[in-house]
């Protein structure tokens, strides 16, 4: 095995060029799922995947769904055991456009201050970079050693950025098809640091909820009702103010009630993982941790629920100014859970706490924007065993058990509807800028994750 | 006098349908002097109404200044006194546009449910009806005398919407061509109510500003940093939660300092004026005064200081969710001042409250928009009477002598730069929708708005 494995890094080194070339055309469809206007570039990547991976000897094919279409390519003539990788091809928008310092859908290698060449472009490396890794991975073990070694089924989805509300019905559809594999692999998750990979062995959790508050029927002038007629941003903003209380903690009434507390062994084994608190904060230009006193940076990030308000919008917000009392304000609010949390019970809490806090002439409307339960993954058995072996021949390093601050609701739904196990292991880095302006996938992610990927089916085949 | 009165008047009525088509002609052009996209139309605006007046026999022209044009037109060929009259061409934005049951720039002369016949469109009430109740009435005066009465010099704004940055200097460079006038009249107010004319002897001044809350250096992932990010819309929402107490006063250090309580014997007429709160709010779809505990509904929105919030955004406010802690939160908040305040201490009063507010990694940038004190009028002189008396002619009711809660900053101007007092009669109604969708003026306003000025013209050369 380990010739033919040495020639199939051999062959993904000297290819290195054509792999980014297919992730430059990757990313230069623009499937943001989230907007119905990008609905037809979504179905167009799904086609491009498909039209590659049969050209690569898979059977793949593009399959509807109630929402974006999911892609299912198979190559199960090998031997070895059967894995089921799954990532996703679609994309978080694009704006504020301005930000971005080359076109976001033309994928740009930029060498970095620190030395590191970077792949700039939206899905660069969530997820259409980290996607790749596993085929081209494929692609160089097929191109100089024929057949896989294991079976493969490949899943992709298009809708992970807005709420992956086909995804349940989906598995459920396909459970023969899909759950006939040993173990899954998702690649959607980080590096611990440019040195040392990772397994992420636990997931947050998330709720997704959008309030609009609405008082009078139509908007008015202030200078008529100002004082008198209740105003919604007004209301919007007491109900946020009242979501966290002072020393950080989320004060919605029961939100930590069923959170479960770290293992002593792993919260052991994170304060000796090498973390530069204040190295991360700084990476967003901040400098003081703005969460529950007396947790470390990692605990907040990583191990305890959050609430965020993630956008919110009410009244006049073009140019200029206008003396208007709105008849409406809405926010979009998110949740991340940790384990033990139940997402509809966090749900009916919020909506609680809103309405418990209406003033008189005010009324909320919730409308809900997906909801997941936290994940853990089991951090024992042969297949970790020998993913983190093959990480480690690759990188040098110990691979780090770590859990993630991010939600990966297909891990969950893995394990509940397929009876799979799921091993997260991906190649970002925290300072990818994912979801935002100018991301980014280093070069050497790029390359060592394909790297990575061939060290582990020949580990799994082995 | 009354021969050639009865007679503007009876012209005025068999021409009524020529008026309300100029009106439309006038609603029809997009002047709306926020948003720089409507520059052009706005200087449509003002050639119009000068071309418009030139024809009348008005020696009218279009001035520049650092914003939109003036227009200014000159009559004076009479013996009788001088009036300045002022009204503005500008309007408001017309946003949400999914709102208006009508195209917002056709004015629509729809059947109201209480059998008025309203004219719908942006502007109709505010002001450009407003403005045309005097130009029509010197043109029926005219149309049948041939001259004026009393000298008239008409003195249009283009920006009164958006905070009337040129007005001062403007006054001061025209001093003397303006100043000459011995009263000025604004045309930018309320009826009582449909059967009750008013002479507004206050305005609640205004303090416009717009504060920037900046934490991270870029947008954020709520996954990764949810939790040790400090949040700026949190922030924000904390801040505007901290501007009201739970009594409805505002909680800004100061804030009351320099307000004036109602002269005993107007706070007693303000008692006895047929007025329904609960009509007043129902007009709104409200049935809760909000604002300070213990003060009537006429009170909180003509005689006591406010503090609103126009507008909020940050974040994704798109269709669907994206789960982005953004950069930056902004909002636009304005309060109404009255008698006895300084829109400088406000300002500075407030800015402190922000900054004092602010936590770690937030900072609060502020952008003003415009500020002006509240102006009283006052009460006595024989212009006030006499326009009293011919109000009363033509309405049958005494006219009111009340607060209005708008700002209007160029009765103030006029003031302190002309030394002239000025009359504040207008015909709008407090369920007119100024700044809404729907906006419009009763066909009656309009006729009877035009008929008051013809009587209050005649009283004045009497």
């Amino acid at each position: 095995m380990s010739t033919a494995l040495d020639a199939a890094l051999a062959h993904a080194d000297a290819h290195l060029d054509d792999s980014v070339a297919r992730l430059k055309t990757l990313v230069a469809i623009k499937s943001i799922s989230t907007d119905p206007a990008y609905t037809g570039e979504v179905h167009r990547a799904a086609d491009w995947l498909a039209a590659d991976l049969n050209a690569l000897g898979f059977e793949a094919s593009v399959r509807p769904t109630p929402g974006h279409p999911m892609v299912v390519a198979h190559d199960q003539t090998a031997d070895g055991p059967h894995v089921l990788f799954y990532a996703h091809y679609d994309v978080q928008p694009v704006d504020p456009l301005n930000l971005w310092a080359t076109d976001p859908f033309a994928a740009t290698l930029v060498k970095g201050e620190d030395g590191e060449t970077r792949i700039v472009g939206r899905g660069s490396s969530d997820d259409k970079g980290q996607l790749l890794t596993f085929v081209e991975a494929c692609r160089a073990w097929k191109a100089v050693n024929g057949a896989l070694p294991i079976k493969v089924t490949l899943f992709f989805e298009g809708e992970e950025e807005s709420g992956g509300k086909s995804l349940p019905g989906f598995l459920e559809a396909n459970k023969a098809e899909l759950g006939s594999a040993d173990i899954a692999l998702v690649c959607d998750t980080d590096l611990w640091n440019r040195e040392t990979p990772s397994i992420v062995t636990s997931l947050r959790g998330l709720v997704g909820e959008e309030v609009v508050i609405t008082c009078a029927s139509h908007d008015l002038h202030s200078g008529m009702y100002g004082n008198a007629a209740r105003n919604p941003i007004q209301v919007l903003a007491d109900i946020i103010a009242s979501l966290r209380n002072s020393d950080g903690s989320v004060a919605v009434e029961g939100f930590y009630d069923d959170v479960a507390e770290l293992p002593a062994e792993i919260a052991a084994q994170w304060k000796r993982l090498p973390y530069d608190e204040a190295a991360f904060m700084r990476g967003a230009g901040l400098t003081t941790p703005a969460g529950e006193q007396g947790r470390s940076v990692l605990e907040q990030t990583r191990s305890r629920p959050t609430c965020e308000i993630n956008g919110i919008s009410g009244g006049y917000t073009g140019d200029g100014f206008k003396t208007v009392i709105p008849a409406k304000a809405s926010a979009k609010i998110s949740f991340r859970l940790v384990s033990g949390m139940d997402p509809k019970k966090i749900r009916a809490a919020f909506r609680k706490h809103v309405t418990d806090r209406l003033p008189p002439d005010a009324t909320a409307s919730f409308h809900e924007h997906g909801g997941a339960p936290a994940v853990s993954v089991p951090t024992d058995g042969p297949f970790v065993a020998k993913a983190a072996a093959a990480l480690k021949d690759e990188w040098g390093n110990e691979a780090a058990l770590i859990g993630s601050g991010g939600s990966i609701p297909v891990a969950g739904e893995f394990k509940k509807t397929l009876g799979l196990d799921t091993l997260l292991i991906g190649f970002a880095l925290d300072d990818d800028r994912i979801h935002s302006p100018n991301e980014k996938y280093d070069l050497r992610s790029f390359h060592k994750g394909i790297r990575s990927w061939l060290r582990i089916i020949a580990g799994f085949a082995g």
